[in-house]
């Protein structure tokens, strides 16, 4: 047989132990914070039949979706996210219990053109509240979204908020029809904070065909600024009926609840977030670290109201924020807020061939006192054991050779203060249980 | 559009939150418990390039791969289990730090004909040590496997251990030579516990060829019973020298750790043990919950010191062991460990259009308690409000209506005892908090 190199597809990667110990440790926090606000779990399969996902993305997207047949010439997809799946979800089981919450953090597949930051699997962490078209549902959603960010240690983030049908208001006054038209307008205005006015008046112009009134309209509506209060009274005074006037009338209820919950402060009315998604129907939002200037959302989201029906032939409401994983991974990792690092326990029990049942015996005491540690797993020089530790940041090494075991004690060395100590076993334990207690949090 | 029926792939499920919830309580408690043996954690893609898994699974998994040409027309398939993908890692990240120990929680897919409790999608869940050629590291495995059950609050359950080198030491004895007759003789020992020896005789005789002195001879091994003290000594007498003697030592070796962890007794010498994989060198296990009599193994593992070495050009000795998460899960639930439920909070805050605000600044209070809650999401009649708290088995229903809103009260109604009660909303989330702490595990 010809050597197989061992290789990645493109656009697919691994996650190291490096990485994944600083993720894990987020996403226990995230799925924490998920279930107090009452989200439950569900898991849905990666393939679906290709008529439940087909014609739900758009045109870019259908291109994207992973299809084939499987042994039973079946027209098969693997999922593109997990609103869909949720749709399906909601439509097949006529008994689920409504109002329905529910969390999944799952990878999806996308074959895009792979490119920095861009990859063909990726997780999507999504929370949503199916059934309940009140906006006590949206405030709920971005207090969970400040929720995750101050759980995460996140002291520093904003979270900007709009709504579709204040867009939609602005749309009808400048006469821009739903669908086509629409969607080239808002596109252009959503990339506002990238460009700059000058390229946004310009582009509205020759892209979008408006005219130089209905440009300095939309122009006049993205300069709306000041606190919420502010903005929501100068929008009343552009709206007056119709579904701009109900979407003011949204955001307004939005805000009392959040002034309630003591978080008017942390979210800001931008008129220019429209999102790409062509499903959502009134409250957008993107979540941002303000200390990382440029950093793009590290979650999104908002009200979905008519995508469900198109499976279960009722319209059923809902709204939800979906966590950017690998952005916000990173972001926190920037902010030191988490660490990437090669081990998950700071104890290493170095192994002797002698003593090895010993060695293994202190290990299981110090676990047994919720001190995670690792036992080295093989018969080498000493010196390497001490090597593998330091190279994979364990600060302290346990050493039970044959004079400690014949003592009932362990030699403790702390490689970072260079130090050592012979001590009783017990003695050790409850040292190490204080200094280095267990990474992995459910200790129960 | 022809309306698409909502519907699930013959062999693919849902998990619904019922399930969903104690499931993801027992992988946060396996997931610590593998933290805290210093397992860290790996994510590797979910498609890989053909060539990577094909010819890895003999003939029968070969057929079960789901295969299929990708938009660049590269042949990939889905993963068929986390090992080869481990292997693979291996091979492909020369600096990583050997030893390596690691866990992977993660579906694989294999296109089985669907039957009762097979599915074409599942979860695996392995930890696994590379780079170590001692039966430390087996015994460690042993001990990690004993550990899960534990935390689990497993409190009778039994591993059943074997070893490959053995059951090779009486393969040579009956001349049987590797490769097909010998996996056929294995597969004939390892059914003995299901049909009996008088099947498992005439199976050999019949099936594998075996004259009557063969017969007898691999009987007598069969027979071999008694703690591991006894089965050892035996056993001793049976082999001599050669991979037989060697495979003796080995088990030997995993005893005395076993011995001064305090293990012994949970680990038990089945010598019809072989399991089905053809790769297994040494050491093989199985772990069965004794509560549940004729249910099968929730784990199982050994070393497989030649299956990375074909990815890699070169032997990397490596022991693991696979916890089945469904079977687990199942077993769990029946012994009442875990149980199936609707909700993760047992507190629902009622919501009224009238009073939204108070509502959530109520659940907000509730949840900085560390109470989980839900904030009912929509505006309906109270009464359909207290018969979803119902349903979904969630004890207590806080109202703020306007009249609590006003004294600065909640009422709290316990479904349980039929009660209810006001008071003020400090004293409530007091008194929850102490009654129902938050459930998702890492409340830091």
């Amino acid at each position: 047989m010809d050597p197989v190199v061992p290789r990645l597809l493109r656009g697919f990667r691994d996650y190291l132990p490096a990485k994944m110990i600083p993720r894990s440790e987020m996403l226990r926090k995230v799925e924490a914070t998920f279930q107090r606000f009452g989200f439950v779990p569900l898991l849905t399969p990666a393939m679906e039949y290709y008529d439940i996902l087909g014609g739900k993305y758009g045109d870019e997207g259908e291109k994207l979706l992973y299809r084939f047949r499987d042994q039973g010439d079946r027209d098969v997809a693997l999922r593109y996210d997990l609103t869909v799946p949720l749709a399906r979800v909601v439509a097949q089981y006529r008994d689920l219990i409504m109002p329905f919450r529910r969390y999944q953090i799952a990878p999806v597949w996308r074959a895009e053109r792979p490119q920095r930051g861009r990859f063909r699997e990726f997780f999507q962490c999504d929370a949503d509240i199916v059934g309940a078209p009140n906006m006590t549902a949206d405030a709920e959603l971005l207090q969970l979204a400040c929720e995750l960010l101050s759980e995460l240690g996140v002291e520093n983030y904003e979270i900007r908020l709009n709504n579709r049908k204040v867009l939609s208001g602005l749309m009808a006054q400048i006469g821009v029809a739903r669908g086509k038209a629409e969607n080239g307008v808002l596109q252009t205005i959503d990339k506002l904070p990238k460009v700059g006015e000058e390229k946004t008046r310009e582009s509205l112009r020759n892209d979008n065909g408006l005219d130089d009134a209905k440009v300095q309209t939309v122009c006049d509506f993205l300069g709306v600024a000041g606190d919420s209060e502010e903005v929501l009274k100068q929008l009343r005074g552009m709206f007056s009926d119709g579904v701009g006037a109900q979407g003011v009338e949204e955001v307004t209820q939005v805000f009392d609840v959040l002034d309630a919950v003591g978080l008017k402060k942390r979210v800001t009315i931008d008129l220019s977030i429209a999102r790409g998604l062509d499903y959502y129907t009134g409250t957008i939002c993107e979540a941002f670290l303000t200390d990382l200037a440029g950093y793009g959302a590290v979650l999104g989201g908002g009200r979905y109201d008519g995508l469900i029906g198109t499976l279960k032939g009722e319209e059923v409401p809902a709204v939800g924020v979906s966590l950017g994983v690998d952005r916000l991974l990173e972001g926190l990792v920037e902010l030191s807020l988490l660490e990437e690092r090669a081990a998950v326990t700071d104890v290493l029990v170095a192994l002797f061939e002698e003593t090895a049942a010993y060695s293994a015996q202190v290990a299981r005491e110090l676990r047994t006192a919720g001190v995670g540690c690792e036992l080295f797993p093989s018969f080498v020089k000493l010196g390497k054991q001490f090597r593998y530790a330091d190279r994979r940041g364990q600060r302290w090494v346990v050493v039970a050779g044959a004079d400690e075991q014949a003592a009932g004690t362990v030699t403790v060395k702390d490689l970072s203060a260079g130090t050592q100590e012979t001590v009783a076993l017990a003695e050790a334990v409850q040292q190490l249980s204080q200094a280095a207690p267990s990474s992995g949090g459910d200790s129960a």
